[in-house]
């Protein structure tokens, strides 16, 4: 075996730093390391630093999921993470998952049946090729395929971690993302998560809490989370097998790892690296509410050995703060519901744009329609706008800081006018970054006359225009984000709307798209392998996760689609590892 | 020189057929050949079939510039087309190339400033980031050296094809397709065409003749265009250089072409498959006016060497009949101008989306609006409705045939009402090819709004919601594609515009989105070098046109810009490839 070429970075900058490079272009890296991709192929043996059945890249739910399977399935494995802290996304995540048929729905006697559950994902995720009547359902097989693997795989993946004492789970009855949807048989019940013993009314982190046990699991098995090893090259044998990788350590010192049945991705996708995401995705994507590692890596390690890449232009969508993102585009949360009830969101046009309670991935989404007539997307930016009775009832909800506190990325204004102008004014300062966004000179009086026919429908309780309140997702979701003291001081027939005042002072956020991640990257086949060009596997690479090109397409199935199929694809990966082959290193 | 294993392709199927496979994918081959990609890599020296200098792959304008550019520098080169017709889609073209500061402009002289066109082409391609006053305006650095490689290249590159006699040009005062963009000073003029000497009356045609005229003149030189040729794997030296090719006949016959100092890709986009339109692009393509060779071939190969993918998402858009469209997503032309004054285009809702009279390409893009509160692509299909009194003065004007003639995708009923109802008839016709696409209930009180809305526009000249005809492209192309008759019988302030009468009979055309081509690829520099995923030229290994990540972006500057991009990239990649030194291909 002998190392190809060395090839420059596509990026270097200081450990968990980011700049913007002189083109306006965002680029960062983290670990100290360089991204230094190729397939080394070649004859000549050489010793490695280390020997394992399986390296698994990254340690969020993706890779630990693989970790534990393979682990449990009697293999020896090395878990490398690029950062100096475990988990990836989902450890800043809140941590659900969604499992078709999981134990805790059998256990109700709610039933989740199977044709019905994988029409939902194959209409939700090619609603323009649906057909129900169509072989396949119109949609590329290799799709229902993948569809059918996460139900059957799910629930098992979950109850094997369980009973390996690797995860403790419990119950939910969260709405899916489109719970309306006609083959949407079990709309409540497909999220659980994870369950922690601590004492009532402790905050526990969510995901953070998945990772814990997943990873002091593995750690007792011999298998601990290496932080700060970002894999840097993937190793080819002659047959063009993976057989092994380079990790970069933080001081730049490279360590060879073999893998003798093969290499799991689970590193997460890029939606921190500004090149791919102006070269695929299908909008204006700000950041991120992920790790800074999520800079695509395995895109270009995977196609500089000839994979297929997939599902480029989507992600899991969110809304993020405006001023926040411009900050740092890796930031901790985003904008999961936009609370309020005496509170509308509007683009420039002053205009709404979206039922403003759907899920934050519906949300994120209505900031890419480009408007060709005026060669602008109209909804780069969208402005929240509430009342000083909804802003009291949620503070401490985020993005409203809590009570006595405040926080520079709301704008405050004794009236609407004085509102605009400071929405104006802050647009401007931000300009440079936003393409000169600005409100159109039809925002106020818009404004005016959309509040009051919001007010109109708050009073009615029908949003003839969005629906809002309408589904049990909104309804749900309002509660839970909004608080009670929200939904108490609403006499209105539908809680999710209030007539907003006549009277100030009024506030406003300003809202932009982000992506908890993207999810292209090679394609993979129901078995998480990666496949080629020529759509074959490539032996002995694996992937699971945001790395790879989802097989949730566009659609947010439901809270924790992306965790879900995580674990789920990871454990697939992780089983099919156990029967690989043996390879052969030269 | 050995070549690596050989893998299955992607797709194989008969000559210039489609198919849609068992997934309801389309995928489809040409030429007879199956797609085997791969980079040939190893130490032993074979027997070349073929030696030249220079092999270009492809016939259209990006091709065939880089071929004339080399052999005027005397360089030996080889024209390769998968095809059995040469040209591309530049011959299926209208023709024109979209030419900055052309001698025409110069004699004329209309001032066209270098850096006020180079500020047009950033806005336009990014207006969410586009800033006067930061460095390289905010867009990637290597966007801004592109836009300006293309200001300075784009005349010396045709002045050059005159000079050899390779090319005549003629003159033209078309508007760009963002006239009111600030930043364009020279709105008219940047589009020129080729010039024919024939009979007056006689019709030419359009790209046709660009190609004909290009490849008469290399014929002449010894270089003429080897049809059937489809280039199917490039082969690679043992430093990752790019020294030849393998091409696969009719026969599926293998023929090896010796590259002495490169490689040039002409060879277009990927806009006739499926997979990679699914994978990348941002909204429901359903298929082209170019040919079925659009098939991508060059990500494939590309991608299997380690390049590095760009603009990926984007494309030319154009607006297609549904009906034809599906008959065969290969077609041979699109709605270039929406026919008619008293006339609407409206979605599943009855309303408006876009001013009817824009060009094509931002008519393309407003069907890519996801509407996330519904879970549907709203404007998926759009709906054309003329009064009888437009289709009379418009007849003869695709998408209408000619007095006298009938066309099946044109419905027609004697009142609105009934209109609707055969809409809706024709949309459950194809349903499971449209994801069960139908009119919403509120299409017909809808659609008698927006008729009665707009009839109001027509009598006084101005269109509140849209504008149409506010542009001097709209009433350009209106004259153009309606026709003298039409222009003639409307005495309303706005030509472009007249009331729909209250009387039936009625005409419906489904449009949808297709693509000349798509634009994206394996990413170049600004000499028109592949770049590999470490941002560095892949020695040998040349593009220009549909094939590459398009300097363009998501913009489509104006008239021509498609081929204006292809023939300038193509002389670029010509020079570059006259200095570039001979490789060895050991």
């Amino acid at each position: 075996m002998s190392e190809s070429k060395s090839q420059r970075p596509p990026s270097r900058v200081d450990r968990r730093s980011f700049i913007r490079a002189a083109g306006g272009t965002t680029i960062a890296a983290v670990g100290g390391s360089s991204l230094v991709v190729g397939a080394a192929q070649g004859a000549t043996p050489r010793k490695w630093d280390h020997e394992v059945d399986v390296v698994v890249v990254g340690s969020g739910g993706a890779a630990l999921a693989g970790a534990v399977t393979a682990v449990s399935r009697g293999l020896k494995v090395a878990v490398l993470e690029a950062a100096p802290v475990a988990g990836g996304a989902t450890a800043r995540s809140g941590g659900g998952y969604w499992i078709p048929n999981n134990r805790f729905m059998r256990a109700k006697g709610i039933q989740d049946p199977r044709e019905d559950c994988i029409r939902y994902m194959a209409r939700y995720s090619f609603t323009q090729l649906y057909d129900v009547n169509a072989e396949n359902y119109g949609i590329p097989v290799l799709s229902v395929k993948q569809m059918a693997a996460m139900y059957d795989n799910a629930a098992p993946a979950v109850e094997l971690f369980e009973k390996l004492g690797a995860l403790q789970t419990r119950e939910d009855d969260s709405y899916d993302y489109w719970e309306a949807a006609p083959e949407n048989k079990a709309p409540q019940g497909r999220l659980i998560w994870t369950k922690v013993d601590v004492a009532p009314g402790t905050i526990t982190g969510g995901g953070a809490d998945t990772i814990r046990q997943m990873g002091d699991w593995l750690a007792k098995k011999g298998s601990p989370i290496q932080l700060e090893h970002r894999v840097t090259k993937l190793v080819t044998n002659s047959k063009g097998a993976v057989v092994g990788v380079i990790a970069t350590d933080s001081d730049d010192k490279q360590i060879s790892f073999r893998a003798r049945r093969g290499v799991h991705f689970g590193s997460g996708g890029f939606t921190l690296n500004e090149e791919l995401r102006l070269n695929f995705q299908r909008g204006p994507v700000f950041g991120s509410c992920g790790p800074m590692t999520n800079q695509g890596d395995l895109v270009y390690m995977a196609s500089a050995i000839g994979a297929k890449l997939g599902n480029m232009q989507n992600g899991w969508r969110f809304q993020l703060v405006l001023d926040q993102v411009l900050q740092t585009p890796g930031l901790a949360t985003d904008v999961w519901g936009v609370i309020g009830d005496s509170m509308v969101m509007v683009n420039k046009y002053g205009q709404r744009v979206v039922n403003e309670k759907r899920p934050y991935s519906d949300r994120g989404e209505v900031h890419f329609n480009y408007d060709p007539n005026k060669n602008e997307w109209t909804n780069l930016v969208l402005m929240q706008i509430l009342d000083q009775r909804a802003y009291d009832h949620a503070q401490g909800h985020y993005p409203l800081p809590p009570k006595g506190a405040t926080a520079p990325y709301i704008i405050t204004a004794p009236t609407l006018d004085a509102l605009a102008d400071a929405i104006r004014k802050r647009l401007t300062e931000h300009g440079p970054r936003i393409g000169g966004f600005q409100l159109d000179e039809s925002f106020l009086p818009n404004l005016k006359a959309t509040i009051k026919r919001f007010n109109g429908f708050a009073e009615t309780g029908n949003d003839e225009d969005f629906a809002r309140g309408s589904f049990g997702y909104d309804r749900q979701w309002h509660e839970r984000f909004g608080g009670p003291e929200s939904i108490a001081a609403n006499d209105k027939p539908n809680k999710t709307m209030y007539p907003i005042a006549d009277k100030g002072p009024y506030h406003a956020i300003l809202l932009v798209s982000g992506s908890a991640d993207t999810n292209g990257g090679p394609m993979i086949n129901e078995n998480a392998q990666v496949l080629s060009i020529a759509n074959e596997p490539i032996p002995g690479l694996y992937g699971a996760g945001n790395c790879i090109a989802s097989p949730s397409g566009r659609a947010y199935w439901g809270g924790g689609a992306t965790i879900g199929l995580s674990l789920t694809f990871g454990y697939i990966a992780g089983n099919h590892l156990a029967t690989a082959p043996i390879n052969d290193d030269a």
